[in-house]
C-alpha cells in the first residue's frame, strides 16, 4: 500500500475525455513519466460526441486495445442517479449532486479497466483544489486499495494556460483555436447537470451571465402557457412519462428537454467544498429538479410518517457523503439500505405543473395511498376517527412540561 | 394537577375570532358550562378587522375589561416566525410552518390573560381532527401546568354545520348570510401565510381550483418582467429592503406584497399531521418563501461549513417540533440556543430575482464573508493554497477505505 | 376501524400468566364483558413453569383448543434479542430494553392466535400508567389494524389490591397466600432481564433493598477470583460460549448463569417513561450486559469507522423506538436494515474478563480484522503510512477554520 | 496565509515536557531550522514535577523570560473536562477523552504566549501517526489562522530510538537511563486520565500486562468492602464530594485517589483514529469515569425527557468533533450552547457506591426533581394521572400504522 514499497508502475488507465487537457495529460503521462496509457472516454450524456476521442488516442499511439468508449448513461441513470434521488438528496439544502454523483461512477470503470488491462494506476483530470480529486479517488482506493492514481494538476508545473498550449505544441497536440484563450468559465456536464464555475462567476454578488447557462432556456423565454405532464413511480424509481414507460436514461433525457423548454432547475449556489473552502456555482439540474419534485410528491401519500421523517433526517448526512466522495463507503450503503427499504411502496402517479421555471405538484394519486379521505374529512366521518382519543394523546404528551413547569414555578 | 381535584373553573379565556364560530363557542361556554367569558382576539396579520369582534363581545354581555383586542404582528414575526427562519425550518422538506408559527403565541396570551383577570381555563375553537389543538394546548400547558383547557369541538354535539347554526339563532348569535351553507374549504391566516384545506381540497389528485387563492397572484397573471430586490440581514434577520431599514412585521408585510404580485410561495401538500393521518393543504407563503430563499443566501457565504451542516442535520427535527407543538419546551430551546449562536455573523444583502412564482438569488455580498475568491480562483492564487496537501488529504480519508478493501478482498 | 361501527367482540385472546392478576381478568372478561377467553402463556424464560397455567385456565372453563401455551425462547432471543443487540442499543445511556423487547412478541402470538382461533380482540394486563400497554397495543396495531384491544386496568374500578381479592374470591379465583397481602414492589422477567419497580424503590435516593435482586448474586459475594470467558460471534450474533455452539436462548441463558455467578448487569435507573413521567426501577441484566460489551468489543476490530460512528448516532433514536413500543414500526425496520448491513463481518473471538460485577474486554481476535499493526505500530512500518500525508490533511481540514478566524478578526 | 508567502519564522513556541524527546526537538529546532525556541511546560496533572523543565530550558541556553511554566490544572478541568463531562461525551461508547480534551489547552497556551513573545511559530511533539497532531494543529490554526505549525517528527529523519539517542548524546542533551532502551509502551497523561499504547499494546487479543496499569489498583486488590460517596452537582457540573466543597480540580483529584483506590476506570479499547487507522489503548481515568457516572445519575431526575434524549442524539457527533481536535470550531460552540442550556436546572446530589471496579448510582436527589411519586406510584395517586387518557393516546400514536397495515393488507 505504501508508495514507496510499490513495484514500478507501468501502464494507466486516464479518464480521457477527448478534450485538450486530458489529451496533454495523456502526452505528459507517457513523456514524462514514462508510461503507457489507456483511455476511457464514457458517454454520461454531456451532450458531445465520445467517438471522436478514438482518433485522437490512436493519433498520439495508443493501440485499439488499449482505447475504451463507452456508453454508460442507463447505468448512470439507473444504478448512482435514482438510488440518490430516492433519498431527496439536496447537498446544503439545494444541490442535486449532479457532478458528485458522477465521478463514483467513471472511478469504477476505470478501475475495472485497470484490472482488464493489467494496469496499475489510473489518472484524472481534476485539479487540486475541487471536489472532484477527491471524489475520484476515494472511489478508486475503495474499489482497489491498491491502485495507484496519478493527478497531473497537483504535480506538474503547467500551471498557466499559455504554458500547457505550449506544451500541447511542442508535443503535436492539436489545440482546436476556442481552446487558445482562457474560456470565461468552466464546466462539467452529464444527463443530470450542467455546473459552471470560475473566472467571471467568481464573485458571488455579481448575477450569472446570460451566456453561461446552456442547458436551459432563460425562463423569461419560456411557453406563456404552462404545461401538464404525469411521472410514473415505481418502488420509487421513475418509470414513465404521460403514460409512456421509459427506460431510466431515456426518462431522464425527456425530462430534461422538459426543463430545458421551461428554464427549470436553474441553481446560483455558493457551497462549501469538502477540501475546506467555498466556491461559487450555476447549476442546470432541468430533469433532474422536476423529478425530485415528482418523487417528494409520490412519497407524500405512499410514505408513513416515521419513514418519511427518518428520511429527512438522515438526508444531509447522505447528500454531505455523496459530495465528499465517499459513494462507496459503509455508511452510504448503510443509509442506502433503510432508504431502499422505505421505497417498496412508492409507485403511482405524480402530476406537475411546469410554468417559466417552476415544477409544481398538482395531483397525486396511487393504490398504495396512506392518505385517508375517511379520516381527515370536515364531513361526517362515519366513526374513523374519535376526536376524544385526542384529550388523551395530548394529555400524555403535556404530562412531562407539565411536570417541568411546575417544577420552575415550584423553584423561582 | 388532576382534572377530578381541580377546584371549579369559573371563568375561561376564549381564542375569539370574532367570527361564527368562536361566537358559538363564548356562547356554549357561557350557557351550557356556566362560565365567565373573556375574549382574547389578536390582529396576527390575517387580514381581517380584529376591532369588529368587540361590538360582538359586549353583545354576549362580556364586560369590557374582559375583551381582549391586541395588535401582535411585531411580537408574532420578532419572537416566532424570525428565530424559525434562522433554522431554515419546512416540515417535510417544504412547509414554512405558517400556521404552526402562530399557535404558541396565541396560547401564551390567553394564559396570561388569564392571569391577569383571574382565570382558571382557556378555549380555543380548533376541532379534534386537526394539529392545532394540540398546538394550542400543549403550549398552554407548558406556560402554566395547573391551566384548565377547554375544547368545545371535542366536547358538544353541534358536529353538522346546520346544528351549529340552529343553535347560534337559538341563542341570538347573527349568522352572516355567507356562513349559511358549507363553506367549500376551510382556511387560516396571518401575517406569514394562509392555509387552505378540507372539502374542495380533499383529493389529493384534483389540482387546487382557482378560487382557493387568496394570497397571491397567478404566476400567469404575475408581471412579464423580473423585478430584482435586496435583503439585508443583521445577525440571521431581515433588516430592509431595497437599502429601506424596516421592522419585522413591516418587512414582511412588504414581501408579503412582492410576493403576491409575482405568485411567489404557493405549496400544494400532502402532510402527516401529528395526530397520526395524512391531510393535503395548500399553503400561500408569499414573503415568508422570499425571506426564506435570502435567508439561505445570505447562509451561503457567511455560514462556516460545519455550522450550516449540523444546522441542515437539526433543522428537520426542530420543524417537527414546531409542528408538533412542542415550541415551549426545552429541546426546542436547547435547538434555539446552538441556532443562534451560528447567526452572529449572518449579516449582509442578497439580491434577488421574483419572477412568475419563483424567487432565485442572484447575489450575496457580506462584510463577514467566507468567500475567499483568493482561494477558490482558477487563476494564479499567489500561494493561498497548496494543492499538494490535498494528496495528504485525501490518502487519510481512503485509508480506511483502502485497509476494508483489503479486509474484504482477503476474505473474499 | 371505529370502536362504534366495529362489529360485538365475541372471543377474546388473553396474554396469560397464569397468576393470580391475569386469572381474574380472565374471569372478569366472561363475567362483565362476557366474552370467551382464549389464554396465551408463554415461557420467554423468566423462570417460572407455565404449564400449570394450563390447569387454571381450565378450571376457569377455558377449552383446551382454546388454551396456548408455548416456549418462544429462540424465537424471543434470535428474533428479537439479537437483532437489538446488533444495535447497541441502550436506552437512556443504559437500559438493555429487557421488557421492551418482548412486548412485541407477545402481541404477535396473540394476534396470529387470534386469526387463527376467530377471535376479534386481544386483552393485556398492563396498567395505564405504563409503558407496556402502549407496546402490547402499538405492536397489535400494527400486525393487525382492526383488532380491538381489551386493557382492564384502565377500564375496571378494582383500583385497590383488596377490591381486586374480593372480587377474585367472589369468583372462585384461588388466591396465593403470598397475594394476599400487597408485593413490596413489582416484576418483570425474561430470559433478558428482570425488572423491579414500585413501593420500596420508589423513592429514587433510597438504595435497592437486597431482597429485591433475584437475577444476580451480590458482586460483594461474587468469587474472589476472575474467570475468563470467550464469545464467538458470526455476522453480528452470538455463536458460542468458550469454543461451544450454543442456540441463541441457550447462549444467553448459559451467560446469564455467568452474569449471576458475578454479580454483573445491575442498573439503578431513573428513566422517562414514553407516558410521560420517570420511574425509578432495577434493572438486572446479567446474561445480556456481558453480551453487550462482547458485542461492542467484536465491532472495535471489525467494523469501519463510518459504519461505527453512524451506529452510534443511529443508536438512540433506534433504542427509544423499541421503549416507545414502535418494534414493528417501517423506521425500526429502516434503521434494522442499515444496521444488519453493517454486521456482515461482525465475525471472532472476544475474550472477557468477569470479576464482581463488571465484564470486561481483554482481547480480541477475527479473520476479518481491520485493525493493521503495520499501521499503527511504533516500530518501523516498512512504508505502509506516509506521515506527511498527515501535513495537508491537516491543512485542509484547517482551511476553513483559518478563513473563519482570519474573517472573525477582520471583523473584531 | 500562504507558505510560501509567509516571512521568514524566527521564533517558535514549543510545547515542551522537559522530556528527552521535547529536548531534542527543542534543540533540533535551533540547530537545524536556526529558531529561537520558547518553551511552555504545563501542569495537567500529569504527577510529573514541571519544575524542573526550567532548569533543562536553562541549559539550551533559553533565556528566562522565554521558558514559561504554568499550573493549568484548574483551567483544564473548569473549562475543558466540566463542559465536555455536561454533555456525557464518550467517543465511540465508551472513551472519555481524556488526551483528546487536552490539547486544545495547550494549542491555546502555545498562540498566546507565541503573541506575547512576538513569535511567529509552534511546535510540538506529536508524530504523524496519531490524533494528537491534528488537534494541536487544528487548535492553533482555529484560534490564529497565520501561525506555523512545526511537527519535527513528521519532517526529520530521527526515525529510530538509536538515532534520537545519538542526535542528543552529540548535542549535549543529558539522556536519563532509562530512556536509553524501547520503552514497552508509550503513555500520556493529565488530571484527567493516562492512556497507554504501543509495543506491548499492540495485539489487541493479547491481554493488558500488569505493569501497564499507573493510575488504578487492581481491581483485584481493591478493597472489599465497598465505599459509598455523595457528590453535588450544580448547573451541571460538580462542586462537593461528601458535602466539602471542592474547586474543580480539587474534586477530580480526590475522585481519582478514591478511583484508584477502588480500581475504577481502566478501559482497553481499539479505537478509530481520525486519520483512518484503528489503535488500541488501555485508558485509566479513575475519577472521570466516578463522575461521568455520577453527572448521569444527576440528570436521571432534574432533566425533561425531551432535553435528555436530544442530548444523547447530539453526543456521538459532539464526541467525534473532540476527538478529530474540533474543540476549537463553530459546531462544537453550538452543540456547546444546547448542552449547557439544559443543564440549568441539573443541581443536586448522586450517592455513589464503589468496589473492585464499579462505580454504580445507589441514590439521586435534587430539590430540581422532575421525578413525582405522586405520578409514578402503584398506590392510590389521588388523581395525579387519568389512566384514560392513556387509551386516547395510544390509539392516535398507532394511527398511523393502522393505516399502513390496512394499505399492505390491501396491496397483498
Amino acid at each position: 500500500m505504501s508508495e514507496s514499497k510499490r513495484p514500478e508502475i507501468k501502464r494507466v488507465v486516464l479518464a480521457y475525455s477527448g478534450g485538450l487537457d486530458t489529451s496533454v495529460i495523456a502526452k505528459w503521462l507517457m513523456k514524462e513519466r514514462g508510461l503507457e496509457v489507456v483511455t476511457f472516454t464514457a458517454d454520461l450524456g454531456q451532450g458531445e460526441e465520445i467517438e471522436p476521442a478514438r482518433a485522437k488516442a490512436q493519433a498520439m499511439g495508443i493501440p485499439d486495445k488499449h482505447i475504451f468508449i463507452e456508453d454508460v448513461r442507463e447505468e448512470f441513470v439507473r444504478d448512482f442517479v435514482f438510488p440518490m434521488m430516492r433519498a431527496n438528496a439536496r447537498y446544503e439544502g439545494d444541490y442535486l449532486l449532479g457532478t458528485s454523483i458522477a465521478r463514483p461512477l467513471i472511478s469504477k470503470r476505470l478501475v475495472e479497466i485497470a484490472h482488464e488491462t493489467g494496469a496499475d494506476a489510473i489518472a484524472h483530470g481534476a485539479t487540486g483544489k475541487g471536489n472532484d480529486q477527491v471524489r475520484f479517488e476515494l472511489s478508486a482506493y475503495a474499489l482497489d486499495p491498491d491502485i495507484t492514481v496519478i493527478a497531473p494538476w497537483r504535480e506538474w508545473d503547467l500551471t498557466s494556460r499559455t504554458a500547457l498550449i505550449d506544451w500541447a505544441e511542442k508535443h503535436q497536440i492539436q489545440v482546436p483555436k476556442d481552446k487558445r484563450g482562457d474560456s470565461p468559465f468552466s464546466t462539467d456536464a452529464n444527463l443530470l447537470h450542467t455546473s459552471s464555475e470560475g473566472k467571471v462567476l467568481e464573485d458571488p454578488w455579481e448575477e450569472t451571465p446570460d451566456y453561461v447557462y446552456s442547458r436551459t432556456d432563460h425562463p423569461e423565454n419560456a411557453p406563456d402557457t404552462p404545461e401538464y405532464i404525469t411521472l410514473d413511480f415505481e418502488r420509487g424509481d421513475g418509470m414513465a412519462l404521460n403514460g409512456d414507460a421509459m427506460s431510466p436514461a431515456s426518462l431522464l433525457t425527456a425530462l430534461n428537454e422538459l426543463g430545458r423548454k421551461h428554464g427549470i432547475g436553474r441553481l446560483d449556489l455558493v457551497e462549501n467544498r469538502f477540501v475546506g473552502m467555498k466556491s461559487r456555482g450555476m447549476y442546470e439540474t432541468p430533469g433532474g429538479e422536476i423529478y425530485a419534485v415528482a418523487h417528494r410528491g409520490m412519497e407524500q401519500i405512499t410514505l408513513d410518517r416515521g419513514a418519511a421523517h427518518l428520511k429527512d433526517e438522515l438526508m444531509p448526512k447522505y447528500a454531505e457523503l455523496i459530495y465528499n466522495g465517499f459513494w462507496f463507503s459503509p455508511e452510504r450503503e448503510m443509509l442506502q439500505a433503510a432508504i431502499d427499504l422505505s421505497q417498496e411502496k412508492v409507485s403511482g402517479t405524480v402530476r406537475l405543473k411546469l410554468y417559466k421555471g417552476l415544477a409544481s405538484i398538482v395531483g397525486r394519486k396511487s393504490q398504495h395511498s396512506l392518505y385517508s379521505e375517511a379520516h381527515v374529512t370536515f364531513e361526517d366521518d362515519a366513526g374513523a376517527y374519535d376526536q376524544a382519543d385526542a384529550a388523551g394523546f395530548i394529555k400524555l404528551n403535556a404530562l412531562r412540561l407539565r411536570l417541568l413547569a411546575q417544577r420552575d414555578r415550584r423553584q423561582g
